[in-house]
């Protein structure tokens, strides 16, 4: 166990009640010196909670009595950390939170780093490290879709996929490396050539899945990019504000009111979607608007889902032939949308009315484009450290499948399996280091 | 038992975990639905907790993982309401929190309307009136004389005091409903009455102590009010900004630079102080500086404690023996203080530096003067509500002393008499309304 740290897990502020969390060596007894109740804590079973007052064991708080707390005891390794544990939930006024965390620190405890409690627990092998960067997920989590990924991945399904991969991966080193002992004896071939190129390929598109699914992940952590784009005064602001609910972009008849893009999220059916609004498309001469028609073909190249809205009236000045031209070199899902229908003209697309708030239909296609996405893999990277670490796994076995082609020798491919294993052990932190926990650890909260 | 509510307990906000709590009829089956983990929580010991996950039982979210939690259960009447209660720890997720109570709502629970479960503990007898209110207050300390007054509040201290005076009151009143029983033989005199007369005296000057602690109760809440006076330019709102330590007043060395009075507050050894930095006080015929010396002085009125600063050089424009006689009326207690004693002069009071920030021996004072307040009444009435009953019950029992002088029927007494318990009893809780009750209530925090 190491030394016993301690801090307020709970959110910042005055509340009903608080709980400030210790844990490490000797955490039960230094909880319990301070600690008045029916019960010596030091006694209590695992997974019990006590009822008792903090007392002040010396000068000069001596015999002070700082508050009525509920005392819950884990041992050791029965605990979130592995460690011996004790969480206080006490009345939750600031002042008592802090004083409480005070008495702690003069107790011997240290005020605990930002993630530390989470550190301890993968140190201690409660989880490895991608379930302990989902737990940092979980508690930033805003949407139901976010909640699931962090929740999958908490659960441990990256570190099961890199598992399976990690197994199949070392069966083909050990053959490799069984030919590299009977070098010798060149006749001597143990792995089927196919066979191993074979394995070759699945680990590479394994790899290669794990890696597309990191746009869908990522898009899930930081909402779904939506562009919607059109011509000028087809309504693309007026869209924007019926789907997020509130008056987000300045509208008005005039063309060309939307100048620069505009953001704002809203969650569908537990989906974070990142709308972009952006200035109408049209062929101008105006160098500030056609600025904004550049960003605009910019916001729709990064986006996931183009929202491409049409009016029943053709926009004046035209342009629309060349704005097909634009959309059709667009990578994501075009949706098109046909705005105004109150007016009740025909059209093709999906028929909306924005300014009356009927976009029903638009909602539920949206939200069935974005779930399509995430059903076509089961498992998903959303972290920006393991598409990396992934990445350069997925570099290290295209090595091994160009060498095999090339004929290289075992000893050359033995080496680029050896920085695949290394960089997919990287991200589950069988191989790290403490720089790089410390830049993991460092992007909590305080408290977990 | 009463129908089961919910409600999260922790402060609102994004955290390392929050607590929900569930309380009622009912709420460990409710809660044991979702829970999915080793034990069954209907089967849970009480002052347990247990690990496992929170599962959707039916459709739409059928199935669906919420969260991890740890689930904390205590069963009547051993729980802070007295009724079966389960507290659930989740991640400190907004998302999480807020669909975790929703589920619990669906599931059968009520959300629980601010303080209901403290009421809850009222109402099932775990804590009396005076102790419901000390939760409240403990929650909203600032400071350490705030939260000692509320913990001792709520571990009964103003309940002790009360049930002792009830005690001499029943005694009373007992002896003097004898005397109507036999009010035909009026030979019959049971209660002596120079005895009689002494109890009243007691009882009266015991109500009155109480009375008269509220002012110091009331300043440990609200923060002992000190007022800043002297004349012009003696450094007044230098030692202001010394005291709370920021550029909270505007100084200059022009006369009469303050002309509003200005509030802050500082905490001084636990004890929170509210300074009030006052215009200089002089003889003035300017209309706007008159207004500021007739403030200056309702402020010292109402302070407890008033700072007297002056200054060495005596001030331009006089008026020192004018302002003496007006602090001669002042009821708080004067310190006397000598600023600008960096220049190195002789003079009466404490000698302090405030812009040097030399002003320790002021702060100890101040100090000095609040705890011997704090001691002089071991119970301290904090609470408007208190005070208000207790006057009403203070001038029953005048009414009684006057009655017995003026050789009023025993008849007559006793109406007083239980006019006077049933203000006590107001304080208490014993005699109640539900009106009463939800005010009381209404002003806690959801949660608690």
């Amino acid at each position: 166990m190491m030394d016993p740290i301690c801090a307020i897990s709970t959110a910042f502020g005055t509340g009903g009640i608080a709980v400030i969390r210790v844990s490490g060596e000797g955490s039960i007894a230094i909880v319990n010196a301070l600690f008045h109740g029916r019960t010596r804590l030091t006694e209590a079973k695992s997974s019990s909670v006590h009822f008792g007052r903090i007392v002040a064991p010396q000068p000069p708080e001596g015999g002070e009595v700082l508050d009525e707390v509920l005392c819950s005891v884990f041992r050791a390794p029965h605990s979130f950390t592995g460690e011996d544990t004790v969480e206080i939930a006490c009345h939750g006024s600031l002042y008592i939170q802090q004083e409480l965390l005070r008495w702690l620190i003069d107790a011997g405890c240290r005020a605990a780093e930002p993630g530390e409690f989470t550190r301890r627990a993968f140190l201690n092998g409660k989880m490895d490290l991608t379930q302990a960067e989902a737990v940092a997920d979980l508690i930033a989590a805003q949407s139901k879709a976010e909640k699931d990924l962090a929740l999958s991945q908490l659960r441990g399904s990256v570190s099961t996929e890199l598992a399976a991969l990690r197994e199949r991966l070392l069966h083909f080193t050990s053959l490799i490396e069984l030919e590299l002992d009977f070098a010798d004896h060149e006749e001597l071939e143990f792995a089927d050539r196919a066979e191993l190129s074979a394995l070759a390929d699945e680990i590479e598109s394994k790899l290669a899945n794990l890696l597309s699914s990191f746009r869908t992940g990522n898009a899930i952590r930081n909402g779904i990019p939506v562009a919607i784009i059109g011509a000028p005064n087809v309504g693309k602001s007026t869209l924007l504000n019926a789907l997020v609910g509130e008056q987000r972009a300045i509208v008005s008849d005039i063309q060309g009111t939307t100048r620069d893009t505009i953001e704002d999220t809203v969650i569908l059916d537990g989906i974070l979607f990142r709308m972009i609004d952006t200035a109408g498309l049209r062929e101008t001469n105006d160098t500030i608007e056609q600025m904004g028609v550049e960003r605009s073909l910019q916001a729709a190249q990064k986006a996931q889902i183009i929202l491409y809205v049409k009016a029943p009236q053709p926009p004046e000045g035209g342009g629309e032939e060349s704005l097909a031209k634009s959309i059709a070199a667009i990578k994501g899902t075009v949706i098109r949308v046909l705005n105004k229908c109150d007016t009740g003209v025909q059209g093709d697309g999906i028929r909306i009315s924005a300014k009356n708030g009927e976009i029903e239909p638009l909602k539920r296609e949206m939200v069935r484009i974005a779930k399509e996405g995430m059903q076509s893999s089961a498992v998903m990277l959303s972290n920006a450290r393991h598409y990396e670490a992934i990445t350069r796994a997925h570099d290290a076995i295209v090595r091994v499948k160009e060498g095999m082609s090339a004929g290289l020798s075992g000893e050359l491919l033995s080496m680029d399996l050896q920085d695949c294993l290394a960089a997919i052990g990287e991200v589950t932190g069988q191989i790290t280091n403490a720089e790089v926990l410390s830049n993991i650890f460092s992007k909590f909260c305080i408290g977990k």
